[in-house]
């Protein structure tokens, strides 16, 4: 499908800005106004460290600590007005896309360098760390956005995928959400981010690893086989549409989580047709609404987006969404100690078919 | 080396309990005290469930839920009173080790039973969960034990695992410490907990087959190189004794970080002599010491000792010890959100050069 391309913008200090308008196009369409802000140059690249007991992959970041209080109390996801600018140089705006101001991951590839008597490995850090703004309103909750608009967010993400994906240095797109004080998100303004990993992230090599083991055993899709199970088993079903279903893994980790699957084999959000995307705007935010209304108060939650590599995939991956909250309640959180940390091994307290049976009563559609 | 055996009891509902003297004998010996409570029965079996797609065992533990709240306020490892019974019988001990009472892992086990549509496989745990404390007194913090108190507890703990390991369905003990209120400990009396899994966890499987790799490959012990180059390197190295030496690792994920090695290449704690057990009481209890003095308040702290499997280890592991905070002061913790939970990445703001110079400065040895 063609997409509308969103108007591209520069910040003061060269970090790009793109803006997607609902349904492709703004009322007042027009450039992207100028940045009048003197900002301090971008911080130094990071490190990359490679682990060759773990065997994976670490991000040292020092200047992100600092973050938080860069920001004088203001929201940088706010419009700007002519007294307070902040990272968005308008007015308004429906999504608004941009590099990190403290990224992670940024810079191009340059040669690993040998360390810790050869057996190491750093490189400065490559990829890139976008923030996507899902608003311009700050007190709206994701999951009370306007259909039309979490359609836009869905496009951001597939527009964004597509084109961090070309980059020569990332190896993988993930589009994620953080959101509640209580996980660490430093925003409470409605958004997520966008990571191009310069090497597959830890986690999703190894989820790679099993469905690669299964296929080679002749036992096709362990995505596909795991879904039919789900939907004829029942019990972990959270919700299930004509091109959609979500449910809550056998093997949980967490006191809520939810696994979103296109009952279509399809690898990346790019692939889904105008029906799935549709229908992808509604049942997404069910789900959130759900993590909002499972307790008397909202549950913080993670979201990501698991889509294939920006090369050499084999059609392994099929796109899925994961979504968790570490936190039973607004009052008790899993507290993650040297068992999960240390040693790996999760101990969960949830039984995840009263998980999802909770979570199907939290169903939005009668409020 | 021959030890001195613990006294052995029984609690009211039929758990284990040892109690380990200083020294190898109690001033008054005698056999351990009746505890006279009246208990409820242990809990139900918890269940073992594989996750086919992160490929790796989660235990689902509901009962675990309420844990906190069964102790109605009294310490339950403080030594027991007429009037307030605990989980030790007695009116004071050196170290303590019982079952613990609502155990992650406990009984025998069973056939697996396929599950999730034949993907998964769900088991009731077996395994064994016991609790360690290290003091009848409440308030001493572990760094803090005085140092044949430290030794006993070395004792207890080559004599639990050994002891656990013998268990025909135990495949790896771990022993290990959660300590402060911030990071979910539940007891604020000195203990840790040595844990026996009927698997073999997940993180510490990925190490060992980097170890096995590295064999393979004719490079030798993977730790034995790691170790030779941190103490070649020095700058990562936080403190060396003459048969023990401890480092942040090249790679590390958290604030603080280190890892303690015995110089020597040994598999498990029962392995070490008597000259490095009693410098290791020296050694760990300095470690815990910096962790508490590198800020202004204690920062809490997980650690945990990886030994051989019980069965099988072919050699691969070398015995060491890793202990790490999340916290990179009282006030800041480290958040863990998608982007480590979800895609299994850390960044993390510490740079461990500049984390191993505070350890080294937060030096003990004037105060």
């Amino acid at each position: 499908m063609t997409r509308p391309s969103p108007r591209v913008g520069r910040l003061a200090d060269g970090r790009a800005l793109y803006l997607f308008d609902d349904h492709g196009q703004h009322p007042e369409p027009g450039p992207v106004p100028v940045d009048s802000r003197r900002l301090p140059p971008p911080p130094p690249r990071n490190q990359l460290r490679w682990d060759p007991l773990a065997h994976e992959w670490v991000v040292i970041a020092p200047h992100r600590l600092g973050r938080g209080r860069s920001q004088d109390g203001g929201c940088a996801l706010c419009p700007s007005t002519p007294e307070a600018p902040t990272e968005i140089p308008a007015t308004s705006y429906d999504v608004a896309v941009f590099d990190n101001r403290f990224p992670a991951l940024h810079g191009a590839a340059e040669e690993p360098v040998p360390a810790c008597g050869g057996i190491g490995t750093r490189v400065p850090t490559a990829g890139r760390c976008e923030v996507i703004s899902f608003s311009s309103e700050h007190r709206i909750s994701p999951a009370d956005l306007p259909p039309h608009r979490m359609s836009t967010v869905i496009e951001a993400w597939i527009h964004r995928t597509r084109a961090i994906n070309a980059l020569p240095d990332v190896v993988q797109v993930v589009c994620f959400e953080n959101r509640g004080a209580q996980i660490g998100a430093t925003q409470s303004h409605p958004h997520g981010q966008i990571y191009g990993y310069p090497f597959e992230p830890a986690r999703l090599r190894r989820m790679r690893t099993a469905v690669r083991r299964d296929r080679e055993r002749g036992l096709g899709c362990l995505h596909c086989r795991i879904l039919a199970a789900e939907e004829r088993g029942g019990d972990r079903l959270v919700l299930r549409t004509e091109r959609w279903t979500a449910f809550v893994p056998f093997a949980a980790r967490w006191p809520y989580e939810v696994h979103l699957y296109p009952r279509r084999h399809v690898t990346e959000l790019s692939d889904l047709d105008g029906p799935e995307r549709r229908e992808l705007a509604r049942v997404y935010q069910s789900l959130l609404r759900r993590f909002e209304r499972v307790d008397t108060a909202p549950l913080p939650y993670m979201a990501l987006w698991i889509q294939a590599l920006a090369r050499g995939d084999e059609g392994l991956t099929h796109l899925h969404a994961q979504m968790f909250s570490d936190h039973f309640s607004q009052a008790v959180a899993k507290k993650l100690a040297a068992g999960e940390l240390g040693a790996g091994t999760h101990v969960s307290e949830a039984v995840p078919e009263e998980a999802a049976r909770r979570l199907r009563a939290a169903d939005d559609a009668d409020r």
